[in-house]
């Protein structure tokens, strides 16, 4: 954790290792080299997903462990690589005790899966799982207009194996809560039941751009006095519908952006989730409504997108309840729980059966340079991880 | 204006040519030709401003004819070089009719007008006016950190010549309007009076950075829902002062900026403009009372600063008088008028009789690509400035 974790590190304790950066490079090298000195064959497929697996007896389909390398804008030191991480531990443990397995173990770093230099998240795993198609994956571009091809063969990590479904026995991820529950409860292993449905949209706003001083108050149309009325409308919206939605404005982009110019254009995100697909049904409307009200009032312009939808994700029943034996054996405090990230897990839960590990983030706190695990904690996830990949795998040495 | 208005020109017939980037270096170059070609004697000031001038029967301080040649980002034709080429032209004008004044006739391009790299805006003439330290003015960086100094040396306009206040017999500025009245009235050219009270302030909201899925609203602490509250505070804040006031937040970042992270920083400027200086202290203390709500309401922390301050500025009544006289002689549709927007004359202003001609900008618009002003009017303000710049230089000649 510390040596990969020094591959980026900001001042602040944290995390920046945007994907596909000279900082993501640096860290797929160091998780290739260890991969390859823990014995594993090294893959890396066109999406610059990473592979390293293990043998089992038989030719059969792999129990694949995985997470993601890269991290947001200062972000933190355990989203990602914790997961990651834990896979390459678990399979030196298989190794150090000579367990011959049935199926075949792996694990797999997945590409981009923050979405913060390109759109949308979890493209990696997107494409692997056949929910993106590999050529709009590689046009998609930065801020910068930089192609993720183009990004992703500048770092060295554009591969040769294809990037498609395939039988695999089962996918476990260990990852960080992200929320506060775990924590509030003192417990130390959730067992992820499934992921809550996620909507992500996008919001241009068009006004009129003019000078700040010499034009009078009666006839503006200022994009930035619109986007605020959506902001506030979207918090007013969570509060409204209540329960476990959460709605969060996370960009905002104004244009020129000078302080003696009148915004001509503002572009935001809106993202909307909840544990139940109709509560996000009935939101997006609400949305559209506010956003309507918002750019009457200023009288300006707008397109307004929603381009990503995640649906309600639920685990297999069979993978969950094997986590569940896992923490149970190895003296976790545990519960169920739900996901409320999207995890390149929500992608291979629709090609094999998938299950989730969370350990506690400390005081909920993710994306940021606080976020932080204890290591007991790290432990016990680490162990059901595991136990559970030795569960799906089977043991061929009669032990 | 065809000619330098290439430089930089954008796609939508609009231009992008911020100080001391490369297209500012084309533009400059090619004004240093022209002015040369004049038969003027450039110089090159340590702020970069560049100085062509005619001598006089005498050895006096010259009258200054002048403007700035940077844009804003997707800014206008009109904005900065409409002024420098009609004072260029003029003086061409001068030449072609062997006019020999009592006063030397010059022309000044200023460094950094607008302030959209560097702030303050007006930098240039702010050190000549002896406003602003040339330390504090050669330390200022941009966004990526770059210094002005070294921004100057890099574009090969770092002069010789000391940058400091000395005698000027008169200073005279032609602009755009960049505001309606004039189009509305349908005049032809402002005789500018004076210049409102300007203050600018820069406000940094700090919230608590984290994800936006699992964290639930009950906890948050999010930077722009504070923000966004402001945003909208200063627009009711200049509903509710009425009158001539303007209040803008121009220019806002969001850290990280990604959709699926709770905003942990924002910050913003905020422009507060009126001729009465004594309503920019009352808005002040309004503009404290609303960020420090919004930011209590959201429990984030602030900090808040008033960075910058410009007086209500009088031009020199003797100059305005010319102007006047000066309008009405051409024949020019024209009324006195008070400028909204700062320009390098307020600096002037201090170091000389000082005054400005406005023309007038169609829909009131600039900062925009869609600036555009009637060449008649053009014609009516370059003559109006030329008969007043020789009413200011007397002529030698005993026409």
């Amino acid at each position: 954790m510390e040596a990969l974790g020094r591959v980026g590190a900001t001042a602040g304790g944290g995390l920046t290792r945007v994907a596909l950066t000279e900082e993501d490079r640096q860290g797929r090298d160091l998780l290739v080299r260890w991969m390859r000195e823990a014995g594993l064959s090294v893959t890396v497929d066109r999406m610059g997903n990473l592979f390293g697996q293990r043998p089992g007896a038989r030719d059969l389909p792999p129990v694949l462990m995985g997470s993601h390398a890269d991290s947001v804008p200062t972000g933190g030191q355990y989203d990602g690589q914790l997961g990651v991480l834990c896979a390459l531990e678990a399979l030196r443990a298989l190794a150090d005790h000579g367990v011959k397995t049935r199926h075949p173990v792996g694990m797999v770093v997945f590409t981009n899966e923050e979405g913060a230099r390109f759109q949308p998240a979890m493209i990696g795993s997107g494409v692997l799982a056949g929910k993106i198609a590999l050529e709009d994956a590689y046009n998609v571009r930065d801020r910068d207009g930089i192609r993720l091809v183009d990004a992703l063969e500048r770092i060295g990590y554009l591969g040769p194996e294809p990037c498609v479904p395939r039988p695999i026995h089962a996918y476990l991820e260990l990852h960080i809560e992200q929320g506060p529950f775990l924590e509030e409860e003192g417990l130390q292993v959730g067992v992820v039941e499934g992921i809550v449905a996620i909507a992500w949209s996008r919001l241009t706003l068009t006004g009129v751009q003019d000078h700040a001083g010499p034009t009078p108050m009666r006839g503006r149309h200022d994009a930035l006095v619109a986007a605020a009325q959506v902001v506030s409308g979207v918090r007013a919206l969570a509060l409204t519908l209540g329960g476990d939605l959460v709605a969060t404005v996370g960009r905002l982009d104004v244009a020129p952006n000078i302080p003696n110019a009148i915004p001509g254009r503002v572009s935001l995100s809106i993202d909307v989730r909840d544990p139940d697909e109709a509560v996000v049904e009935r939101a997006l409307p609400m949305v559209e409504a506010l956003v309507q009200a918002a750019a009457a009032a200023e009288g300006v312009g707008y397109t307004l997108e929603h381009y990503w939808r995640v649906p309600r994700i639920r685990f297999d029943a069979d993978v969950v309840a094997a986590v569940e034996r896992a923490a149970g054996a190895v003296g976790a405090r545990h519960r169920r729980i739900l996901s409320g990230a999207g995890h390149d897990a929500q992608y291979m839960a629709a090609i094999c059966p998938t299950g989730m590990i969370f350990v506690p983030s400390r005081g909920g706190r993710s994306h940021c340079e606080e976020e932080f695990t204890p290591m007991d904690d790290v432990e016990q996830g680490a162990n059901t991880l595991f136990l559970a990949a030795l569960d799906r795998a089977g043991r061929a040495d009669g032990a």
